[in-house]
This record gives structure tokens, C-alpha cells and sequence, in this order.
């Protein structure tokens, strides 16, 4: 029997192109709201996945939308009950369920602390967080019913994307984000092999994922995908952060899942790969480079024509499946992993 | 022979006495200069170490100075070059050397971009970074030999408590700081037996640091030390997102290192705790709350007087020995751990 899990990773495709015919003249209407507010900064509220889906909005919009944008650290509002200045700020809640009290409780008290625009990214339009907003982004994406998140992540990212599009992303942009739809069922084609492949990860312990800039975000969410479906221990890391100390960790078959596709951060992300190999790493990759790819003891393609920006809407879905595959590989019933519920009503 | 970690280690109440005489004036007159520029919000670029003292800061300048502090993104510009607007921000570059590439490549264009004040936090007076701010705080903390950081966090930590103090902390915030040094000494005392304790961890190959709030800068930087001293892959969790997905890797003898103070947080960090006893974890508790010590295999106190917004200079130091006594039971020499360097020129 097919699982939930399975199902809603193959979906990603039509989920995406859904969105994108749903949501492209909402967004369009949110983008211009937003520049007629023209905020000073940007603050996200998110948790788990959804946390996610905000880091890759602090380098999208941050590098092509001149903003700067940071993660809200949400217990000062519901634990310290504390009031940070949020003048001229556009404060963004995203949850897959919009049922979160967190971003519910700092999305309605960011106006009175001055905010300039708030926004809500949620797969529930009759969500608390739906209401909360001055603007809504919907997902379209259909029940969720894995515990895990995957085609509401990746939906998460497009409506990002979108935004980012109307703010600043280079011409042509319309035309690249309409082919990531295709570029998802490619992957999901290229790596049919990925979930037999994971076989040889049954006995992983922990792991290390690495990466940088826009897909920094892809490291946290696989990883963040073995913990809850596989139970190995992965932890994700900048390269840059991963020398200031946690380097020392590595030793002879120490496994890593590097994410390095073509664009601006593949020559430190080569490099250090390459530490890594030197460190005798067992590495697998995700990534669009030929050259690069061939070092890998697992190969992770997706297509070459993805661009950057995009990359971690297509980037993650090799890692779906591996996740996935390993889930099967230890055994593990993935619909009900263990100690987990779909909405964390985190206070 | 003493190492150098064990030395400055125990030098902490000196380094911290030192910096209390030394840099309580210009702190004040560098609160001035922020009040007068009344920043938007604040920015911090960091790495390692010192991007755990500046959550440090997120939370005390968030819950006392009425700030929003973000931490920054710095690849955005070295590596994709671009200039989020930085409008009325406080933008401040936190790094033991001062020599990092990051950090003074950020704030020597922060003003370009608008930035209000510029401020760094270094050890050596005389580096890059100390040279391109506005304003600078020395920490007086004298060489660090060792490569892992002991002092100089904790160093850190009180040059943002001495501006919090300024900026927002509660009536009497100057008698609690001068208290600082003293607690930390006799946390030294009250943990004489922690590095021999260290012993039950020796085959330990992975664990978790749990906190929240002002202490979540404690489990970040508990973790690097694990990683960096012990070769342990070590992951700091806040308890919120710990029930966002990666709770379901904790099976019976997971081990979990808990910072718990007396404090705000205390109610839902005991709410995580008892989750993780439910599950069969192996517990280890920094706190100086009786009756939750009490719970913990590991029991790692510190003096009951510490409030809380100060608690991160102590709370840290249990587990620095900690670190270092698991290195000795797994006979690694930590003045040399295997692939670090001191200084790193991120790029």
C-alpha cells in the first residue's frame, strides 16, 4: 500500500503548478502592497519545516530583494512577554497548518508595535493565521496527511518565490519559475533509483548536510526530514560554519550529504567537499554538476538548466527520497512516526 | 601539564573582573551613542563561538533593550555581493580575533547602506575589526591559547550584558553583573567533580543540548564544544522546535543535556524534560533548580542566586567542563584537536 508520504511527494509537481495558477496575481497584488509600504526590514515567525521555507526567504529576498530579513526569535513575545520594536517592519507567519499559536500571537500584536505589513503563508485559508494577516497567501496544496512536511514545504518556497519574483528577480523570471513544476517531475524521475539506493545508509547513526547561501535551507529541511523519519541524528551546517570547530568531527567514514548545485556558492561548496574527501568522508550529493557529482559515493541529480535562485525548490526532492527510501530501509512505518503530531501547538 | 583549555577556563572570574573595571565607562558612553541614533533594529554578523554569543544578545537586547536583533546572512555579501538595505540599523560584528573576513567585510559597508551605528565586540584591540566600527568593546581577556573559546565567550557575553544593562535591564542590574565573576567562580567550585563525572559519557557518539530563551546560546555553544573537544555530534535544540519533527529520534538511553535555570522558561523546559524521562533519555541537567537536579543522571549546578537575563555567563561553565573532562576520557589532546585552526578567514 502506498503510503501518505509517497503520495504527497509525487504530487509536488501538480501542487506547484496549482499554486502557481492560483496564487500568481494574489502575490503580484501583495508584492506591489509591499513596496507601496517599503519596508526597513523583514521579520519571519516560523517553526520546523516551515522555519525552512523562512531561511530561504532570508537569501532570496535579502539578495535579490534588497531587504534585509531576520528569524523572529518568537518566546520573547509568548514567553517574556516582551514587546521588540517592530517599526516599519513586514512581519511574515508561515505554518503548513496556520494553527500555530507562535506566529497566531506575534502576527496580531506586530501592528501595534508598528510593523508596516504583516503576511501569512499558510495550506489552511480558514486558519487562524489565514485571518490574522493583512495579507494571505494560500497553498493550495490539498490535506497534508504525512507527518512529515514535503509537497507544503515546497509549495512554501514557490509562494516565496513568487514574492520574490515581483521584488527584484532578474528578467526572465516568469519563464524560470514556470518551469519548476517540469523540473520537480524530472528529479523525481532521475533519482527513481535514490530509494533503493538509501539501503546502504540502514546502519547511519548521524550524519552531517552541508551547504550555503540559497540552499542552506535544503541542508536544514533533509535534515530535518531523517530525524523524523529515519531517526538518524543529522545535523545541518553552513560550510563556513562547519570550520569554525565542527570540522573536528570528521573522521574516515563519516557521513555527509552535500547540496551543490550550479551558481555562486559551488567553488566554496567544492572546496569544501574536497575537506571532506581529504578527511576520507562518505559523501553523497545533490547537485547539477557533472564534474562534481562523479566524487559522490551517492549521486543526487537534478536538472541542469535549474537556476540558483530556484535550486531549492528542485533540490530538495532527491533528499525526499532518500528519506523516504532509508525510512523503508530501517523499517520504520513513516505515516506514524513515533512521538509526533501534525500541528505543534507550541506556546 | 595544565592544558591551556583547563587554564582559561579557570581563569573566566579574573577575565571577567578585568572587563568589568575596564570597559564599564566606554560601554556606558557606547549606550549613549545607540540611544542618541535610536536604531530600527539590530544586526549581528558572527561565526562560530561568537554567533552564540550573539543569540546571546538577541534575546537580552529583545526582551530588555526593546530591540529586534537578527542575525546576519554574511554571505549575502561576500559571496553574492549584494546590499540589503540596512536602513537605521545598529549593526554589530562580534569575533574573538577580530581578523575574520566576514564580519569586516559586512560592517565596512554598513554605513553605505545606511546602517545607523556601527559597533564591534574583539579580543585584540589592534585587529580589523576592532579598526571599521563606530565604536568597539575590547574583552580584556588576555591570548586564548587554546583553540577552543572558554573565556573569550564568556567575555562576550558580558560586554552585551554591560550594554543590555544600559539599555533597558531591570534596577539593580549593576549589583547583579558585579556578582557575575563571583557565581562563576563558584561554579568552578560546585562542578569540582563534573570532569571526572565525564567518565559515563566516554563511548557517547551523538546527543542533544535543550534549551529556550536567554539559555538557548548556552546549548549552541555547549554543542560546539562537544564537537569540537569531544568529537561528539552534538546538536543544540530549542525544547519548541524540538517537538517540530526531530523528537522522534529520542529512544531509551538517548542522551540529552538540559540547561534549565531558575527563570521565565523554567515551566516548559521541566514540560520537555519529563517528555524526554517518558521516552527513557539519559538526562544531564545544568541548573540551580533544586528539585529538577534532582531528576537528572547528571546533575551540573550553578548558584541559585543567578537571575536569569545574566544566567548564560554561568550556565556555560559546567558544561566547558564537561567537554573538557569527556576529551580526557577519550584521550584526545585538546590543545590540538584534529583539523582546527584559530583564526578563520571565512570567506
Amino acid at each position: 500500500m502506498i503510503t501518505h508520504l509517497e503520495r504527497e511527494i509525487a504530487e509536488q509537481p501538480d501542487v506547484l503548478s496549482r499554486l502557481l495558477r492560483a496564487e500568481t496575481a494574489n502575490i503580484a497584488a501583495i508584492a506591489g502592497a509591499i513596496k507601496a509600504a517599503n519596508p526597513r526590514f523583514v521579520v519571519i515567525v516560523a517553526r520546523g519545516s516551515s522555519d525552512n521555507a523562512a531561511r530561504y526567504a532570508q537569501y532570496a529576498l535579502g539578495a535579490l530583494g534588497d531587504l534585509y530579513v531576520g528569524l523572529a526569535t518568537p518566546s520573547l513575545t509568548t514567553i517574556y512577554d516582551t514587546t521588540p520594536n517592530l517599526a516599519g517592519a513586514l512581519v511574515i507567519g508561515i505554518s503548513q497548518s496556520g494553527h500555530s499559536l507562535e506566529p497566531v500571537r506575534v502576527l496580531e500584536t506586530a501592528r501595534e508595535l508598528g510593523a508596516a505589513l504583516t503576511l501569512s503563508i499558510t495550506n489552511d485559508a480558514e486558519s487562524p493565521l489565514a485571518k490574522v494577516a493583512d495579507h494571505h497567501i494560500a497553498l493550495h496544496a490539498g490535506p497534508e496527511q504525512s507527518l512529515a512536511a514535503t509537497k507544503t514545504y515546497t509549495a512554501q518556497l514557490m509562494a516565496i518565490a513568487l514574492l520574490v519574483g515581483h521584488l527584484g528577480a532578474p528578467d526572465g523570471w516568469q519563464a524560470q519559475i514556470e518551469r519548476v513544476p517540469g523540473w520537480v517531475a524530472q528529479t523525481l524521475d532521475m533519482n527513481r533509483a535514490t530509494r533503493a539506493a538509501a539501503d546502504r545508509y540502514t546502519f547511519m547513526s548521524h550524519c552531517v548536510t552541508l551547504a550555503r547561501g540559497f540552499n542552506y535551507c535544503t541542508g536544514f529541511e533533509l535534515a530535518i526530514k531523517l530525524k523524523e523519519l529515519t531517526y538518524v541524528v543529522a545535523e545541518a551546517y553552513s560550510s563556513a560554519d562547519f570550520h569554525h570547530g565542527p570540522k573536528a568531527i570528521v573522521e574516515p567514514g563519516f557521513p555527509l550529504i552535500a547540496i551543490a548545485p550550479q551558481g555562486k556558492t559551488l567553488d566554496t561548496m567544492t572546496e569544501s567537499i574536497a575537506a571532506f574527501e581529504a578527511n576520507g568522508a562518505d559523501i553523497a550529493i545533490i547537485s547539477n554538476v557533472h564534474g562534481l557529482l562523479e566524487r559522490a559515493r551517492l549521486t543526487l541529480p537534478i536538472p541542469a538548466e535549474v537556476p540558483e535562485w530556484l535550486s531549492p525548490l528542485v533540490a530538495v526532492v532527491p533528499g525526499q527520497l532518500l528519506a523516504l527510501g532509508l525510512s523503508e530501509a530501517r523499517g520504520i512505518k513513516v505515516d506514524q512516526p513515533r512521538g509526533l503530531n501534525k500541528v505543534t501547538y507550541t506556546e
